[in-house]
């Protein structure tokens, strides 16, 4: 297949990386495909929810099992997330899976977490094994230690877990079984806890918690890139108000963040201005 | 039902706490059912596998959905730990559960951990809050920081986990679903990573993980009668060479170990002799 770039992401570079992106129709996964777009290949795979623009070949994708090229020299794959044959499937023949498929709602209940986030996340790490991906960057959340931020208490990485929910269960579950097939499998697996993903700011919490999709492109990236084969860290701006710790983001994967909260401090904070 | 206590439990001290202990045909379950026997009215919840000695009163309550009593005081149920009706109503009416239900096998496949570890840890805690148990005591393992072990280092309870299989990362699971439970639902639940859990020490290693019977009874108990909601403590005799942390366990439960593996140290260690 030839043609133009999609409208949406831009052309891979000659000889990049192919980078598998799972809920690459989610709100995290749609900005991802825009900003990584131009440095690697990409895999985008859909489940149920489809962007209009590449429905053909996703329909074409999912009728033959295969990968479906898109112009740019991209391309398009379907996987249930839950289903084990189905994911190694889509992501063979990828360097690295970006794995954002997962219920995104802190509330979400039982059952849907169960079969999303966490055998989704089983499928995400042994797929990768079965398929002989290397690496493997896990969304985990910053609701893995939901209850120091309910305390009003700063958190790193490295303390125990405080989860406030079912998915934060989830998220934390991800981010063991990931150290499982790390010290034990030999899968590269970096975990993110992504903090608030938006384009700016929302309210005065925000201006702590905030995630810019530019800078979660850059940790997206330098996960991928980097030689460590095992991680946990906060995903957040440099927001000046940060409450969790993103030290070894910065130290061990080289993070420098572009963005700060505090650009948007009088709006939610006049008191600050 | 009246009649002689069964041989294998004594009677229950009148008036005492209902405690439910599931996975009761198992090794620790029939070791704490003879050791707790003294100390409280227990409910033995079995599933497929039944001693003999109850067969008949097992059969009685898996007919009519309900707990049996048996002599000494005690009572027989069953369930299914990967049904959450069946968990709930076996456990309702009782003060405490002592959930060992458990597939116990470190190198134990998926599939086999997804139902009876990471949903048979969900219906125990679920299950105590919809019937109003007010606490739960988890059989945890050492499993979930097992490379710590493998790397010959030592571990305390707050140090970052690292588990060494499927079954290592249940723990870890349950470990971060009771913290949930205990800071978002209200419910007490303490986990105890169970050491090597034998008669005596059968090897040079569990001369520092021996976990006595006896021991963990007094663990069990004692995790049931503190005030504390939560926490995560070591189960191992007070072992010469132990490297995994007791402090907390015995600071924090007040945990008096009565036996130490370097009894049987010329054994197993000639050269300490």
């Amino acid at each position: 297949m030839t043609g133009t770039p999609l409208p949406f992401i831009d052309a891979a570079p000659p000889g990049a990386k192919l980078v598998a992106i799972t809920g690459a129709a989610g709100e995290i996964g749609t900005s991802m495909a825009a900003h990584l777009a131009s440095r690697y290949r990409l895999r985008l795979i859909y489940n149920r929810s489809v962007p209009e623009i590449v429905a053909g070949a996703v329909a074409e994708s999912r009728a033959t099992g295969l990968p479906v090229p898109i112009p740019g020299g991209h391309e398009v794959a379907t996987a249930d997330v839950s289903d084990l044959d189905q994911v190694t499937e889509a992501i063979r023949g990828t360097d690295a899976i970006l794995h954002l498929a997962a219920v995104p709602s802190v509330r979400a209940p039982w059952e849907a977490v169960l079969s999303a986030n966490l055998i989704g996340c089983y499928t995400a790490y042994e797929g990768a094994v079965r398929a002989g991906v290397p690496r493997v960057v896990f969304a985990s959340s910053n609701h893995a230690s939901g209850f120091y931020e309910r305390d009003g208490l700063p958190t790193g990485p490295d303390l125990p877990v405080r989860p406030d929910g079912y998915y934060g269960v989830s998220k934390v579950f991800g981010e063991a079984l990931g150290r499982y097939y790390a010290e034990g499998r030999g899968l590269a697996v970096i975990c993110l806890r992504i903090g608030s993903f938006q384009p700016r700011p929302r309210d005065k919490r925000q201006l702590s918690t905030w995630l810019s999709h530019r800078d979660m492109a850059q940790l997206a990236w330098r996960s991928i890139e980097t030689p460590v084969t095992f991680g946990i860290f906060y995903g957040i701006s440099g927001n000046t108000r940060r409450y969790w710790d993103i030290t070894s983001a910065c130290e061990v994967l080289g993070y420098v963040p572009e963005d700060d909260g505090e650009t948007f401090a009088a709006e939610f904070d006049p008191a600050s201005a």
